[in-house]
C-alpha cells in the first residue's frame, strides 16, 4: 500500500510507493571511475583556470601555482556575471534583470583520485571553513541576498569535471526553494513559537525510526517525506539559522557528520552520483528563530520524469524507514 | 551576458546563460533505438498486462485480445492504489494519507516501431479523445481532484518501456505545480480581469520572437522563461480552462499541433528523449476565466543538478529566441 506524506516544512506531498521498491544493491549506477586525460583542476595546471580567488598554501604566498590543499577559482563558464548592476526591466508581461551574481568553484583536494569522503575529517573541516570564508566575503557585496553552496558528484548528477569540487553561487534573489522553507517555518513559528526543524529533530530522536546516526552535535536522518530514495539530511542539534555564524568547533562537527553520511551512502549504494546542497538563511538577514540551516544529500538513483515535472510532487520507491535501516547497519 | 527572466505565471526565475549555449547538433543523446526482446504492450501479449480498462477495436467487442489501435490498462506497478479511502492521519509533526489514486497507461499504437510523432494526425486525434474520455470517467470518482496526463519518452526521460505510451494519474490533491499556476493566473485575473495566458499569446503573436508555429487554433512557442533548452509550449488560441471541455474539432487541432511540434524537435535535436505534460484545470472545478490549459514539452537534454535542487531556479544555456529560430526553420 502506498501512502502520501507531507513535508512538514514546505508542505510538499510525496508518494511513498514501496511496492516499487528496490534493495540498495538493485540500483545500477553509471560507472564513476576516474578517467585519464587532462584535468584543469590538478596541481600544475593552475594557469588553465581563471586566476584564483583564494587558496590554502602552507609554503608560499604565490598565487596560481601548485602547493595548495584547497583552491577557489571563478567558474570558467559562469551561469551569472560578477560585473554590473541588477537593473530590473519589463516588456509587457515579461520581467527580466541582468544575470548578476558570483559563480565560484572550490577544488576540494589536489589529489585527482580522491572523492570528498576519502578526505580526513580535518581536511573536510578546512573545506567547511572555506565555505564560511567565501560566504562572509560575498556578504560584503550589497547586490547579493543569497549564497548557494552545492556539490554535483558524478556525471549523472551534473558534474562536468570529475576532480572533486563544490560550487558557490551568490545571487540577488532568495531562491524559490529557500523561500518556501522560510515561509513554511515562519508560519509554524508564528503559531507555536518553536522552530519546526528543532521539533522534527526531537520527534526523530524520540522515535529513532529514521535516524541514520547521531553525535553530540549533529543528527543525520532520512526525512519523513523524502523526494528521492536515500535522500539524507544533516542537521545541527542546536539551533543555528546561518551556516556561517556557528561557533568555531561546529565546522569540524559538520565535517565529521558529512564524512560519515557520505561514507554510508557510498558503501550502501556503491559510490552513486549525488548532489548535496547547503540550505542556510539569506546572508543579509539577522539570526532567525524559525529557520535551521542543514545539508541535504540526494543520491542520483532515479530519473525525474513527467509526473514530477507536471505535478511538483514526487514518487519515491524506498521508504525512509527502510533506507535509514540500511544506512545505520553499514559497517564502516 | 546572462540574464534573469521571470515566468509571468508562476513567478519562477530562470537564468538564461547563452554563453554556455550549444547548437542543437551539440546535444549528445543517449541512443533511443528500439531494441528487441519481449514487449508486454505489443499485440498478442494482452494477457501479460492487467485487464484492460478500455480499447479501440473495430472488428470485435472482445477484451484483452489483439486488433486494437489504442489500449488503456492499469499500470502494473502503480504509484497509487485505486482502492480505499484517503483517510488523512497525523503523527506529531508529520501528516500522511493513503496513496489513493488511479494510475493508467495508454498504449498509443499497436506498432512497436512507431513513436507518437510517426502516427497520422487522425491517429493522434484518437489518442486525444481517449485522454478526454478517461478524464471524464475519472471525474465521476469523487475522491479525485486532479487528473495528470503525461508522457515519458526514452530512457533518459524516465520511460521504462519503449513501446510508445502515455500515462494518467488521478489523485486526491491538486499538484503543487498546478496550484502555483492557478494562483499566479488568478492573481493576474483579479488585478486585470484578463487571462495571463491569453495576454502572453497576444504578446508572442505580436513580437513573433518566440513563435515556433501557428495555425488558426493553436500557437506553439518557446516560453519567455524556459527552464530547459527547447522547452516548448502548445496553447489553444481561444480560452479553454479544461482540456476535456473543448468543442469536438479542437482535438484534431491539438493532435496536429502536437505532431508538428514533436516532429520539429525530433528533426532539430535528433529524436531526443522528452517528457510532455498536459496542464489542465482541476477536474471538479467549474470553467475558469483565469486558467488556460496547455501542453508543455521538455526535451531531456541536460541534467538537473545541485543548483536547481537547491534553489528551485533553473540555468538554461539556450535562449528561447534562438531555439524558436531553429525550430521554425526546420523543413519537414
Amino acid at each position: 500500500m502506498s501512502e502520501w506524506r507531507k513535508d512538514p516544512i514546505v508542505g510538499r506531498w510525496v508518494i511513498i510507493s514501496s511496492e516499487r521498491g528496490k534493495r540498495p544493491s538493485d540500483w545500477a549506477n553509471e560507472p564513476n571511475a576516474k578517467g585519464g586525460g587532462f584535468c584543469p583542476f590538478c596541481p600544475g595546471n593552475e594557469s588553465k583556470t581563471p586566476p584564483e580567488i583564494m587558496a590554502l598554501r602552507e609554503l608560499t604566498n604565490e598565487r596560481d601555482v601548485g602547493g595548495w590543499t584547497i583552491r577557489v577559482i571563478p567558474n570558467k563558464f559562469p551561469a551569472v556575471n560578477i560585473e554590473g548592476e541588477v537593473n530590473p526591466k519589463g516588456y509587457g508581461n515579461f520581467d527580466m534583470m541582468n544575470g548578476v551574481g558570483a559563480h565560484e568553484v572550490i577544488i576540494e583536494t589536489p589529489n585527482h583520485a580522491y572523492d570528498l569522503s576519502d578526505l580526513s575529517i580535518n581536511e573536510i573541516e578546512k573545506i567547511m571553513l572555506v565555505y564560511r570564508n567565501r560566504i562572509d566575503e560575498l556578504t560584503k557585496d550589497p547586490r547579493f541576498r543569497y549564497v548557494l553552496i552545492f556539490k554535483n558528484h558524478g556525471v549523472a548528477a551534473g558534474a562536468s569535471l570529475e576532480h572533486s569540487h563544490s560550487q558557490i553561487i551568490a545571487i540577488p534573489i532568495v531562491p524559490k526553494r529557500v523561500s518556501e522553507e522560510l515561509e513554511g517555518s515562519k508560519k509554524f513559528y508564528q503559531f507555536k513559537k518553536r522552530c519546526i526543524y528543532c521539533d522534527v529533530i526531537k520527534q526523530e530522536v524520540a522515535t529513532q525510526l529514521r535516524v541514520v546516526s547521531m553525535t553530540e552535535n549533529f543528527l543525520t536522518i532520512e526525512p519523513y517525506a523524502p523526494r528521492f530514495p536515500f535522500e539524507t539530511w544533516l542537521l545541527p542539534l542546536n539551533h543555528y539559522s546561518h551556516f556561517e555564524r556557528m561557533p568555531e568547533f561546529m565546522y569540524k562537527e559538520t565535517a565529521s557528520a558529512l564524512k560519515d553520511a557520505l561514507s554510508r551512502i557510498n558503501l550502501a549504494l556503491g559510490y552513486p552520483p549525488f548532489n548535496f546542497i547547503l540550505h542556510s538563511s539569506p546572508i543579509q538577514d539577522e539570526n532567525l528563530f524559525h529557520y535551521h540551516w542543514h545539508i541535504e544529500i540526494i543520491p542520483k538513483l532515479t530519473k525525474v520524469a513527467g509526473f514530477e515535472w507536471g505535478s511538483g510532487f514526487y514518487i519515491n520507491s524506498t521508504s525512509p524507514e527502510s533506507a535509514a535501516e540500511y544506512l545505520t547497519n553499514i559497517i564502516q
